[in-house]
């Protein structure tokens, strides 16, 4: 039985959002593992702002993504031929599995996923690359002491929502920034968050200010721009700032704009820290455990917003840099 | 014998440079000492580009110098009354206490200087706040690891001179940014930098990627705006940036320009750390001690710019914020 594969390939390197002329939509026949290789028949695949900078032709943590290459995406899938002894047909996988229908692999950076602890979509979000994100940043970077404010951005997208979880877990303050009040009310009343600001319609400097008296110890930054100056302008003394993500700086077609006032990481004596979810690889299973176990305990909720159709991507990744995704973004292929 | 002090009081708020109508020169007779004060006859008053900072009107880590009010200055004099137990005449002493000729204080802050150690100057400089938080920021915040490279900006300046020499004698790659061939010889020849860039005749970027090929493991900023960016751009993995000040930017009148490439805090899972010197009173004598011993050893110098006469001053600050004092910019008076 001959499978096809279809996928997309990047065409061209953006300007700004990518068009749909940027991505080729291809098709092939799906070859068989060789020795030590594994099939894996795509189920979801996880679309991350971090997608974007993928694309740019610029040196980072990664190498960008070349042009006629397949995209580059997190997914999840099932094993559905295997010539690695580490993995079985019928097994639950995911990995960087890119944009496509079946990718063959040889296993490394594949983790096994166990569909009994949580529906499949959730192995993408809280117990993925996102909740990984969301612990790590906030328990290693950001290290919140109890009674501490933590401030969130993006609060209501799929790495914000966890962190503000998390703080309240570790008997923080959580105030989140999100856009609307339809996000502003579910992270307050279905996450618990203490406090929600709407960017769109409120000063989120005064805000911030209103709503952390005593200043921000910890900011999780996912956005930039004039939301990171709002939250400088804002700090505790001694407060750390974590750099996860410049959302909004994304799909700027001039340069990013720096955070003007930084210079109250002086005044402030604070911090402003980068990381990167992949240095924490070895520590997700311990990670992972302790947010299954929240979940279970009714304490960490997510929410996932899944699109149907591998060959919406072009247009469902534009969710992301216009503020439209509600929660974990991903398609739903196969 | 009546004695008569002059001194600067602040005129007005100064837009970028501060002009001469943003002092008042004033006299006044001096008053004796009361129960626990002590009267000190200034010698070396310390110019410092946080002055400038000190007398804008917003929020900082000090309140702000007040229309009317003296002009606040670090400074070195000798005891000429006591009614201090722990002070006696003669002695001398380094405290803020003005830019002015005597000083009366309760001793609070206020620290004696032995010039047996070193002449006087060098307790405003190397031995002094300047030394303190070219030491505190680069071991304490900077944390440089024998072998690591240690960029500073400033580096003829009076910080920046210190920082290099200390990551000398902490067995690290020292390169410095300077202002013109005097200093970057300077800083090379005289003080032992691995090399000099000269940021008003190269190209920082491009030089740093040179000088610098594994990255920058502690960049130690004085300075802001275009060169931190050069610096942002070079960065190592895990590696440390140092907040100290950001002179090209203090008389700026436009907003502060903010490093636009800061996310290389991300993709490096680098810090940014803002320092004030102040945090480390309780440890300025066993740093002192520590940098009194390099002297000693021939591996820690200094130079100091002098300038005679308090009069001169309005002229004389500005030569910081032109880039036109060479070391550690001070007036001599009495």
């Amino acid at each position: 039985m001959a499978l096809t594969n279809h996928k997309f390939l990047l065409a061209a390197r953006p300007v700004g959002m990518p068009k749909p002329s940027d991505w080729t939509y291809a098709e092939e026949p799906v070859a068989e593992p060789k020795e030590s290789e594994l099939l894996v028949q795509l189920l979801y695949i996880s679309l991350d702002p971090a997608m974007r900078g993928w694309i740019n032709d610029v040196r980072s943590y990664v190498p960008p993504v070349g042009i006629g290459e397949l995209m580059r995406a997190l997914g999840l899938g099932i094993v559905t031929a295997s010539r690695n002894p580490h993995f079985a047909v019928g097994d639950h996988v995911s990995g960087v599995f890119g944009v496509q229908e079946y990718a063959l692999t040889d296993g490394k950076g594949v983790r096994k996923v166990d569909p009994r602890i949580a529906p499949l979509p959730k192995h993408l979000s809280v117990l993925g690359m996102t909740g990984m994100t969301a612990y790590f940043g906030l328990l290693d970077t950001g290290q919140p002491k109890p009674g501490e404010t933590v401030v969130v951005s993006a609060a209501a997208g799929a790495v914000g929502a966890i962190v503000g979880q998390i703080a309240k877990i570790k008997n923080c303050r959580a105030v989140g920034i999100a856009g609307g009040p339809d996000k502003c009310r579910y992270i307050v009343d279905e996450l618990g968050f203490d406090a929600a600001i709407d960017y769109k319609s409120e000063n989120v400097r005064q805000a911030l200010r209103d709503h952390s008296p005593k200043g921000i110890d910890v900011y999780f930054d996912n956005v930039g721009g004039t939301i990171l100056e709002a939250a400088l302008a804002n700090l505790a003394r001694g407060a750390r700032v974590v750099i996860c993500g410049a959302i909004s700086q994304y799909c700027s077609t001039g340069p990013t704009a720096g955070p003007s006032n930084y210079m109250s990481l002086l005044t402030n004596r604070a911090m402003m820290k980068g990381m990167l979810v992949m240095d924490y690889f070895d520590r997700y299973p311990q990670a992972g455990a302790e947010m299954a176990a929240w979940m279970a305990a009714g304490k960490l909720k997510s929410r996932e917003d899944i699109v149907e159709g591998l060959a919406t991507f072009p247009e469902t990744l534009l969710k992301l840099f216009k503020g439209e995704n509600f929660g974990k973004l991903m398609l739903k292929v196969g």
